[in-house]
Parts: structure tokens; sequence; C-alpha cells
């Protein structure tokens, strides 16, 4: 299936060559993203796409100094909810009216049923949950951008708490997750570019119950 | 592009029609779901994979009573390691270094590196990190299926302790914490099936920073 091959042929590239990846193939990755699936369909995250060659040396800096985060050519944060607050919850629900144009009573009880819950519910358990869903669209983000033949490396190696200060990320209700390089891989000087994936065999990972 | 065409198609599918998906498909999302890029390599998650009917049955009663529990072809358990150990550090670094067929210095200082963090972290701490990489896998199943014009559902409403104690997760170092439901849509009875997907706009999602 070509988007195995695809797979197959992706890695956490390690040194990226500077070319710039064109819009329309951002575009496309983020769209992946957005259409990735979340919890209730809340799509609790944000994500912010930095070209910025300053700002990207920046975070660069609280990142381990890894090369690939200033060398790649859009570096995607993906920034969770912090919490979720009735607002947040509302918009889904409303927009969901809005766009399939009637109200629904099963979706009404649903809604009530979320804003009797998550708002109440501890913040860092809330903001916990909303990371994971970040990473379902990570994922999707990162199976686009290897279909499309564009390199990336998903990244957790930073310090999270500085990021957020460096893009005012708490002031806006978000805390940076998990980040994603795109770009192209520079195959003169990336380690990894030759060596062989490695995954466990599949029956080390898999219980079958018939 | 074609990826983008099969998520727009895919829906968190309600109702499923019994309908029995061919193994080589199975094997195929496992692929995917073995491919998925975790931290470090680790892949700290095992899949199970449930066909038998009485067990469906018996996980649907703690999982909300969600027909599509016991209405689909495979069900997929995604459970996470419940720490990082020793040896599980050390099974991957030594498969590494099998398949490439030699020792590599900086990637024997990393293994290091890595012994001497995880294991002692927390234990809570390390089952949220090992879950949040079983999240970009299940969403590499999910894409694959949808590839593959396969339903899935990703489901969190399910009691994880009593799922752990059906299958006996807990004794083996492991923790559901997402399942997936993969199988057929039964167009008449899913009440979503004709539902427009609701997305919030992309620039609502997005920040670029050029």
């Amino acid at each position: 299936m070509e988007l195995i091959e695809k797979l197959q042929w992706r890695y956490a590239t390690k040194a990226m060559n500077g070319q710039k990846v064109d819009q329309d193939k951002i575009d496309t990755i983020l769209k992946a993203i957005s259409l990735a699936p979340t919890s209730s369909g809340l799509q609790p995250f944000e994500v912010i796409v930095i070209t910025n060659t300053e700002l990207k040396k920046e975070i660069q800096k609280v990142s381990w100094n890894q090369p690939v985060v200033a060398d790649c050519s859009h570096l995607f944060i993906f920034a969770a909810w912090d919490t979720y607050t009735e607002a947040r919850i509302n918009r889904v629900f409303d927009l969901t009216n809005e766009i399939r144009g009637s109200k629904d009573e099963r979706l009404e009880n649903y809604r009530q049923k979320l804003l009797s819950v998550y708002p109440q519910r501890d913040e860092e358990e809330n903001f916990q949950h909303a990371a994971r869903q970040a990473y379902i669209a990570l994922s999707q983000g990162l199976s686009a951008a290897a279909f499309l033949g564009i390199d990336t490396t998903p990244m957790e190696g930073f310090e999270p708490e500085k990021v957020d200060q460096i893009l005012n990320l708490r002031e806006k209700g978000l805390r940076s997750c998990v980040m994603m390089a795109v770009g192209y891989r520079d195959i003169e000087n990336d380690r990894l570019v030759d060596q062989k994936k490695v995954r466990k065999p599949i029956d080390e990972m898999v219980t079958f119950i018939n």
C-alpha cells in the first residue's frame, strides 16, 4: 500500500537543508492536522507555524540546541488548551449546529454533559487530555507530510515553559506539548539518512484474542 | 491529495455491520501502527486485537455500552507501558544494534542517558508519556484504515481499570489508554453516516509567524 511505503520512507530527520516547503504543501499538512479526530470533536489545540529565522533560533536554544529546529523550513508547535472552559466547549457545539443547520437533542444533551464535567475538572488533567488529542493531530501531520515526500521530525526535546514564554502561549490559554520540524533532509549531513529503520517484530507488539 | 480525501471520508463510526475485515488488511493497519514514530524509538505500548464475541461484549459493558464495541470486526486496545524499566529500554537499544549490525557510541551514550532518567522517574509520569506515544500510533492506524476504505472509531469512553482487569494488563506491566474499533459502517443504522464533518476554520487553529 502506498501509505505504508511512505511511512517506511519517513524517519526522524536530524539534519535539514534549509529548502523552503511550498505553501500549498504546508496547507495540505495543516488540513490533515485539522481533520484528525479528537475527543468529542473539540480540537483542543492550536498550531503555531514558524518560518521566522530569529524566532526559530530562539526556540532552538531551549530545544537542546538541535540543529533541525533552526534548519527546518517550517517549525510547527502544537499547543494544547491549558484546560477546558465553557466558552471553548460551547464554540464547538455551536459550530456543529451552524454547519449541520439544525439542533440535535442528543447533541445538546452531550454538550450539557461535557459542560457539567470538563470545566470543573483539574486543569492539569484537562491539559493532559488535550495534549493527547494534539498527538493524534501531530501524527496525521507526519503522515500527510510523508505522503507528500516532505521530511519531518517530531520533537519532545524542548523546555515547554520556555517555549510558552517565547510565544506568550500561557496568556492565550495554551501550553506547548510537542513540535514538528518540516522540511527536506540534508542527505550529506544527516547521520540517520541511511540507517535501517528499527521496529520490534510485530508479534512482540500485538496479541490476538480470537 | 488521496490521503486527504480518505481522511475526509473517515468519521467516528457509531454503528458497524459486523462484516469481518480481512486479515491482510488488519496486518496492514498493524504495520502502520508499528511504523509510528515514538519518543526515543521505544514503542512503549502493545496492542490487543480482539475478535472474540464474548470478550467484546464483556468490554462493551465497561465502555458505556457503546454498540460499536461489540459490532466491530476487530477491537484494538492500545495498552501503554505502566512505566519505563531498564529491561524495556535495553531491549530497544539492543535490537537497534542487532538490526544495524554495529554499536554506535552516540547511541550507547543516549542509552545511558535514558537509563539514568526514565526508570527512576515517577511511574504515573512515565505512563502518561508512554500513552502519548500510543496516541501517535493510534492515529497512524486510523489513517491506514481510512486509506484502505475501512471504518474506525477511536474511543476513550471506557473504564481503563476494568479493561485492564478483564485483559490482565497490569500483570503484564500495561495499562489500557485508548481503543479503536475496526470494521465497516452500518449505513442503515449509523446516525452519523450522512452528517457533515465539523472542523473549526483552519485560521482559528493556526498562527503563522513569518
